[in-house]
């Protein structure tokens, strides 16, 4: 009986110390990272009843994967171990000055990405559960992953789940008319969309001010709920961030907030696990002021979780504190 | 012989690295804390006299304390080692974006906090000493402390030093009602009141500029001399710093100052050391500008104490460099 | 047949931890460093053919230093190795809010510094190289060093290399008034020079805008090339950058860049890389940019070096990014 | 329905890097720590299911504690939360030479130590439980803490569970005579009695080869199982493990395994989830085979957990291996 | 024209610190690794011209990989760099007391496993060249790898080298049967063979003493020179080394070396770098002595490489140190 | 009055973590380190007064190490500071199996080695003071420090000071020859002599059981008390301790200390420290036992001090402990 069920690869990511670039970094730091558990993490540290849902190899990189989740309050039991095939990764370079933060991935052949219609009985999985969520990136995996998106989207519909999707376009596994094609098929199905409005453009070569981009999404695709979030990056390591969702009845928008970026990873899959906590417990304003503390609190924490408290996440909906508290 | 005399609770600091949240650290960094010792390492740093008097368990923990002081040259002979209860220590959690700074302590029982009025022979640790300085912490501590708080103030009336007292109000330790009954009973015999405007609000009810706000505590008390000193927080990791200090005589006014805060633990004991030893040395003036430069100076350095040099801080005072010096 | 060879001395960088000062620090960052080292590295790494000369102690010390420059690709086969002597090193104080960041030079008695005119075959060296470059910190190192900056400008331009010298003054080394007297007469055979504005005006007594103080230097000493850098230091943290470099055809400014400083050491010589391979590949406007663009992304990496692809500074010419690329 | 549930106190430890002194470390890593919690996570770690109960406190510290237990697969759902008091902590001294490793502790005025009966409610908790485990350290901690231990004993008793007790003897928290008293009044219910031969010494005044202690117990307090084991410490950081479990009907004796030591914390422990898991799936000989092996790999990691799985032990326990397996 | 040229797959080697495992690790090392890389490293360091030939990914972990032969002044002019793949990785888990060492390896679908005959022009590389040496695990990575190895053994006879090989098997690449087929395939052209006497026994199920093994190898292959080395290993963390060298003519014996282990990665290739070089520059009695000081001297490093100098090389075949040189 | 005051040169001591050879280590451990300074502080631990004289530098190099004999208790009013020259250094790489550590001096030109006769004023300095120890170091920096030797030794003998000299020979400064001209210069004006077996060997051609080598000092030089220390080393990392003393009266022999090195720098001076306490708080037996205790415990402990307090040693005087005290 799940609040929430996520589901997608997760990873081992390895950052260097200090800006250091990859090339010269002797030592790294070991995380977890995974669009879909993030967001599963996030949401089970405000209190919801959240289910993690990948395949593993049965090594101890794919048991750090599951004891993160498990740390963080995440179910575990419907992982399918392997003891073939890897667990990808991908290096964390930050960025300062005119250099950009950048990803380097190395997540081909991975477990994940063999996953396949038929292994996972979803009916069984997804009985009671209130939100399936799913990003972009599951199905960019594999051709295989397109089809336990559209099989697991499908058993979700039938299990009377909301369906939430975060478009989340990696240029690295497809292209823009790829994700394109794909994305649009699962929409109908689709009651929440998720999405920054630079993929809105990118993907879906929507170019307007959010709350149009939105109801056009709504328009199009016959969706409950379209929250857009909108960076802008004066620097490398100064970002404002703002969100908006629209509904059939209405618009919310955020307020800006000026980021000091210690690690921007996760930020957005915070950003669901709020948006979806308001949005269970409340409205689509408190769905919008929960996403917007989530990811703010995000960007402050290094690693891809937020380790946020929901008593905290409530402190800053009400009230911004820039000097020490003791 | 000492220029200066402090007493007060010492605390192991704990820091995570790299502003990561206490829950979530495996690494903390150690360091000493406490605010009379940072003053009474400050004012050494600059070269007065000083010593530190505090009550602390004699093993490692306060073994590392007393060591602390003695390598900034802080005299540690007057302190009461005891073989029962514990030293208290503190997390330290570095904030950013939305997430303000915050500390955790873990501090009760500590065997400062069961000090009694009697344990110390005053006269004889104070004679001949110019100043003694306290903050409002130790009265907060135990009633006990708050007894020996008024013991040794009295005590050193007595002995013709020069009382100095900074409010420190702690949330944890006791209600801004509590606060202003204690203080307020001391403040007839204090001769130097330095306080943030924060805590002239919140403790004292005072809501004005500053320089109003130091009138009217030398008009209640008959105080000597009273030092404001300002933060403004734009964001958590950008502050702008400023002071003022007021005699029947004259108000001084420092200059404004932009922060990049590296840690700012210690920044208004660094504030205080820098005020005596410039009002010790000279005047008014110089007080203000001593105490601004130790504070900012603290902003950019890890840990309690800003390990300044006088002569560094009289460059500083004379103009402030912001390329490389080499 | 080397596209560029540098000469001057390494040495070993020391820098604490975060921010930490030397007085302490119980950690070092162990780092290569060294003005004409920095420059070969640079070149290196956007593919020119590079050789840097010095004279090294053959101890671990010497061989840290040389297997630096053979890991990013420079020559070392011309390194005079002693037995007898030193390697010199200094501290990096990294700075914030008023503290600016320093260096503490223990650099006397090098071995580098006791190289004598007559030790190295120039002639061998120097034939069919395109560009010598050497920077004003070799002749400051001793008279010796002065006498072998003089013989090996004379060979270079003997063996028909372009002879290029960074001005670089340090105070630590020599007075402005020593400098200008050695520099100026080495200028009659330079035919690039780079320098800061504020070298100018503090060797030189040049106070101009940076177009004119070029002119000013190509007019009085016959030059083909003047590349004026211009720092503007708002805050310790952040600074501005801009370049000019300036012939008796053409002026060319760059654009003004904002640096988020993550370390600054050596993106002055990471600025004549870009100039030089700009320079040797292209036209003055294309050396501006690519200068401007090593010497931004310098101030982006931890140690002294770049650690710059040619692809990756291309495509920084071309356009900035601020968010992360994935 | 958990196969095994422990009550007790958990702590954090501060770890000094590389055998320094408590005294002279600048940084600490932080560990989780509590005997009755490693068993419980040692044995999660071979497949048992498993439940942690405790009181902690409801803050970073605490959640800390939890988050461990979970991330090991461990039970949380009964701890008793609460936001007054603290989370003892200690520090461990990892000696060489002649200097024995050491803990100092600051675990007084814990929640944990004011536990009071009434406040669990055992008869739901242990339900169905196939064992409850908790060592001589709960009851030392305060005298409601041994009310409790009576309490747990009584229930577990009553609701068909297995009792199992470690007497691990702590003199810092309590006298060998105390001790004694205590334990032997709770004996009379305990099924499964561990203890390493010295604290059978220190606090029973049994001086005996092992099995002959191991039988005294038996027939003194009508036990089904008295596991004994024995260390021996030819040096600081070499010693030498053995164990013998003794029922009514046989004697079973471990092999001698010699131990290089990374970190012994927990090793008895790791024994006793190893011991209890042999035990309920197997036999005597089992559990003796199963307890040695973790308790073997566990000196071989840092922390107080052995990060054991179960293949990982069944392969140990059927032939040990020093060169590299790759 | 080099002295030794190798060719085979590199990796990064991803440590734990400090006995960690792999699944607890929050950081690791990372390090360069691959057995024909780490021989020519070591030989370069002995003063050998040498090349290492590989295909690698035109990514930060392929530079670095790169980066790290030319710090050791290997050549890297033959290095196929592709911008398709992976370059492989494993995580090294250091043991203690009963737990194995252990080599976690995600090394599938690296660039290096895809080279195929043709691609690289042999002739033109070995031209000239004195020593070629190859691995067993290079004809383990793929069929094409073992296509390339029969190739490039080939083209080495061919071009007058003498053809070394390391039989080097790793259970995880392929079956004993396998290997042998394939090794046993090629010796007919090999002139020298190192082996383990573990991997002499389970790949060849050779089961004597070791210079009946290595004459049973020349006997039947008509090899020139087989070594054989030796390893006890009584603990986890204490081995003693020995070898034997044989050729028609004379059985070379080394000493028995005790060794406290640090890192035993690629003590192996370090000892066929010190055999080569003394096999090159003298006779087969020093090839066995300066083998076995690699080795040695491997083992007290953290990494892959020895960091030996030919000095120190030359110092330790004439006697051992074990207090300190000052 | 002090109990007693030593004098020589400090240095910065730079220690690769983890093993790591000097050449490739990225990161150093920073400590403070001198023969003369580690007595001092060591004698401080165990509660003598105590004064280290010296000349340093007044940068933060200097700071540093005047402030590490703050911490420890150290009087430091009589270190002479000057603006010129530099503070030594050296570079501590730690050995394992067939590598002996090893140090790479790095202390040429220091302040220390400039200082001259007449610079201090010795009689003031030395006035009351019980004991004067200098090492052989000392003398060996330069000629005016060999001038300054034979004065402050004499300055000792006419205030009435036992004069202690450990003859630490150092292959690096001197040759033995050098050497024993001008200790045996001194030897007529000491009292306690300290050496280990092989600087007797090396530096006075003395091949006999340490009694009898201490007997053969004492006649030949007139010396109230010789100790000689024995070193035995069967690998890099196991030593064996053993130490002597010989008065006219009796002769002590210490025991047998089996060790396990952490860090071996200062074991010597540790001893003299322990030494010297337990001559001027006992006899000849104590002495032994207390400079046994101190060098043992000085082996388990980074850096160069033990840490040590005197509760501490005379619990190991006691009786050993290889087990954890908890």
């Amino acid at each position: 009986m799940f609040d929430l069920i996520t589901m997608g690869e997760a990873m081992i990511r390895l950052t260097p110390l200090n800006f250091e670039r990859v090339v010269q970094a002797d030592t790294f730091l070991a995380g977890t990272s995974g669009s879909e558990l993030n967001t599963a993490i996030g949401a089970a540290q405000l209190g919801l009843k959240t289910c993690w849902v990948s395949r593993l190899v049965d090594n101890p990189i794919g048991w750090r994967i599951a004891n993160t989740a498990r740390e963080h309050g995440v179910d575990i039991s419907h992982i399918l171990w392997v003891s073939e095939g890897r667990v990808g990764l991908y290096y964390y370079e930050m960025g300062a000055s005119t250099r950009a933060s950048r990803v380097y991935y190395d997540r081909c052949h991975s477990a994940m990405s063999q996953l396949e219609p038929g292994m996972i009985d979803w009916s069984g999985v997804l009985s009671g559960c209130r939100v399936f969520h799913i990003s972009g990136i599951t199905p960019a995996l594999s051709a295989s992953c397109a089809a336990v998106t559209e099989e697991v989207i499908g058993a979700a519909k039938q299990a009377g789940c909301l369906v939430s999707l975060d478009i989340n376009y990696r240029a690295q596994l497809w292209s823009p008319g790829q994700a394109r094609e794909c994305i649009a098929s699962l929409l109908p199905q689709v009651d929440i969309l998720l999405t920054t409005l630079d993929d809105a453009r990118i993907v879906f070569g929507l170019v307007a001010e959010p709350v149009a981009v939105a109801r056009k999404f709504i328009d199009t695709y016959g969706l409950k709920v379209v929250a857009i979030t909108i960076r802008e990056a004066p620097s490398v390591l100064r970002h404002v961030w703002q969100s908006v969702a629209v509904s059939n009845e209405v618009a919310c928008l955020g307020e800006r907030i000026d980021l000091e970026l210690v690690d921007r990873m996760g930020s957005g899959d915070a950003y669901t696990a709020g948006f979806l906590f308001g949005y269970l417990t409340g409205d689509l304003t408190k769905a919008v002021a929960y996403g917007d503390a989530m990811s703010a609190l995000k960007h402050s924490v290094p690693g891809d979780h937020p380790w946020a408290t929901l008593s905290e996440v409530e402190r800053q909906v009400k009230s911004r504190e820039t000097k020490i508290q003791r």
